[in-house]
């Protein structure tokens, strides 16, 4: 604490905020009146597009996911860009062909973003090794990043060597990704301390506020030597999301870490976007408030929603113990993946299956096959062997990289949406979503193109949000 | 953090939190149902009974304040029973004599009270002395409050002085009452450093979440040697009130600091809450998310509700930045209170007259004239010699404790009531809240009493407040 050292502040509020919130669901009109003022504050970057925006442009917004990138770059020409990259998956569900990857950072630098955000579900680096070193060609900053998980083999010396081998590919900085709130203020501070001795690159903690412990992960993070928070504007702030940004700048205000962000501004772009979540108020999630639930089970949130929707369908909510239990004795088998998508479903969905059909493994879902096939990269642990064979038999694991099965595709693609596509953009959009981007740019050339109602807020919804 | 040492929780579910999110609202049919999970859970204590709720119960529940203490202290066998009370205003709004005060302390421990958390608006421990030998006579928990404030004069070296008087005076521990979120986490780091190194006693961190900074400070506190925390269970928990229970205890697990609670334990009394909140939802504030502004101007955010209430009352809202400007003035002139009931409402309204006059101190309010003649006590920094004459002219300032100039005064309070009163208790009633007292003892007297009614929750407002 004697040092000063100026801690700089990503603001997740264009992205991942109102898709932990709202479900990705703000619109480019209500992020635009609001940039000039944001472009004032100084932060190091403003993480704006990737993650869900991509897809909830084209599905539900009916906007153009490209052009909402250079409405965005032309109204904040100050401030550094980010992006969250799924490697190889990009912003689709699937594993991309090393052009097209190379192709999708192209088009998004050319377009504005500044920093790539670049993860892999299972920490394989291997799948973000093509992503990295496109961004590197670009000359743009590519941000290496561990999907925080734990595990007896999740332990800080497994994610510093995952670190160095992210930044001997290349890596301008490291992202610690906890995007189910599962770190606590004290196993944040040994896994920073532990980066910052090995690794020579900035640390960077991206922290869900879930299970209100992601303050005080910054605060440890902080003062182990991180230099870099993630958080959101207070109006699109804690629960799902992220940490206030007020509060963290408030928190460090006059301390040797002191941001030096304004607070009176970051206050009145909080008004702004207080008023514009009333407009969405139909999206708000009932899990906004701290849930510490996945301390207790590891289970995140998200996940624990979905699986009893899934088991309540099936008329066996009462299960819902018995599925939490099963959880982590299915994660064991398949090695220990963190809990993201798209491994949460799969792990979930075969412990359902597990406790339904009362017998284990009975039903092995085709997901849990391709997985232990190496269809999605390489396990963090081991996985269980007897179940291995069980659910491929004699087929071969593959231990290559997935995406080296993957024959070039983007003149194929090119050539299949033909000209519904204007530009490389559009065979880009077509690329991430088949029928739903053929569907979009057919929309496009039609004029049909139409965003979903919204609901009116009535007095009374409007009094209640106003407490939310 | 290399010794492990347990932190002890006090859980304000049953009084500030409430008190601090729905006007002090609960009633004791909500509160008994899940008292024996509660007393299960092995908190240092729960704070029960004193700040607004004894005012609510009478006023607004129509219930026996002491009757609900009872039967708290049955349903709680095994955890201690915590309450606030305002030193020789006791739960009232003036101050009383020392014969009331004895009574009153004597009375709550007989009733049950384990704990009495004293404190005084001014910090001037005078007014605490009296309610503090009381305790200490019926051979309770005498805890001496430090009411956080900025100001050139509140310094860590002041605080280690009070909280010097206050164990001399035989406090059993310390209390830092942070109770407008004004803390940061590195000067609560440094202020609880410097008690812990001068004070041999144990220190608590009682802080209001308001500005989204009351986790990080508890977790400083706790680096820095303060062996208990004031916490709500999540589901009454943040804005306003205080950090979650659960959050605090995931927090600390594993750690040196480990509180030993069941998280499990915890979220089933959370759960319960969640659905008793619902219940109370005309009173749910406009203000329970984070809201930073108190460390932009230092001024509450109660207080800041209040003065744009009165602004608007008087046509003049465009002058609440000025007002905010002329606070710190009026402050500074008073000798820097710190801004709680009632100094906050003197030091507020001043403010506005000075604004809306256009001639600071054109109109002096009778309460900055009794302030200035010392009828609160006295103030922690020099007051405005200039405006105190202005204010009082020729009469003389009152250097003793205000309550010496206060005959004994239960007898007669006991005459004045008379037959109304079935115990010491009902005078005690009396005493606290004149008219209103004896109303309530004249209506249960008559078979009247009547709490007042709560507005259905329709389906709407239902699913709006399970998003709150
Ligand atoms: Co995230
Ligand atoms: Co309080």
């Amino acid at each position: 604490m004697t040092e000063n050292k100026k801690i700089e502040i990503t603001d997740l509020i264009l992205r991942d905020a109102h898709q932990s919130l709202i479900a990705t669901r703000m619109r480019t009109e209500d992020m635009l009146p609001i940039c000039e003022k944001l472009d004032q504050v100084g932060y190091w970057s403003l993480e704006v597009w990737g993650g869900a925006t991509f897809d909830a442009c084209v599905r539900f917004l009916k906007e153009d996911p490209w052009e909402r990138l250079r409405q965005l770059r032309a109204a904040l020409p100050n401030t550094r860009l980010q992006m969250l990259l799924r490697g190889q998956n990009l912003l689709g569900y699937r594993h991309y062909a090393d052009d097209v990857v190379k192709a999708f950072v192209e088009k998004s630098a050319d377009n504005g973003i500044d920093v790539f955000r670049i993860f892999d579900a299972l920490n394989d680096i291997r799948n973000i090794e093509t992503a990295m070193k496109a961004v590197k060609q670009t000359g743009k900053h590519a941000q290496g990043t561990l999907c925080y998980t734990t595990s007896p083999v999740h332990t800080p010396t497994l994610f510093v060597e995952q670190a160095l081998r992210m930044r001997d590919m290349g890596a301008d900085s490291i992202a610690i990704k906890d995007m189910a709130g599962l770190l606590t203020p004290f196993a944040t501070y040994d896994l920073v301390k532990a980066l910052k001795s090995k690794v020579d690159l900035p640390i960077v903690l991206h922290s869900h506020a879930t299970a209100g412990l992601a303050e005080m992960c910054q605060l440890k993070a902080v003062e182990a030597g991180a230099d870099r928070i993630d958080t959101a504007i207070s109006a699109f702030a804690s629960g799902t999301s992220h940490p206030a940004t007020e509060a963290q700048v408030a928190a460090l205000k006059d301390s040797p870490f002191d941001t030096q962000l304004d607070l009176s501004l970051l206050a009145e772009i909080s008004d702004y976007f207080r008023e514009i979540r009333k407009k969405y108020h139909q999206f708000e999630s009932e899990f906004t408030r701290e849930d510490v639930s996945v301390q207790i089970n590891q289970v995140p949130g998200g996940m624990m929603s979905n699986l009893a929707n899934q088991l309540k369908e099936q008329n066996a909510l009462d299960k819902i113990q018995e599925v939490f239990a099963e959880i982590p004795r299915v994660r064991k088998d398949l090695g220990y993946p963190p809990l993201v998508t798209p491994t949460s479903q799969i792990v979930g969905t075969q412990a359902v299956y597990n406790v339904l059909s009362g017998k284990r493994y009975q039903t092995i879902t085709n997901e849990v096959k391709r997985y232990l096939q190496g269809g999605y990269g390489a396990a963090p642990g081991e996985v269980n062997i007897e179940l291995q064979k069980q659910a491929i038999g004699n087929e071969p694991v593959e231990h290559n990289r997935p995406a080296d099965a993957i024959k070039p595709e983007l003149a194929k693609l090119r050539n299949d949406i033909g000209d519904l596509a204007n530009t490389e953009e559009d065979v880009l959009t077509f690329a991430m979503f088949p029928d739903l981007g053929r569907e979009f740019l057919q929309q496009r050339l039609d004029g049909t193109l139409k965003p979903e109602t919204l609901r009116p807020i009535d007095s009374n919804q409007a009094s209640k949000l106003a407490k939310a």
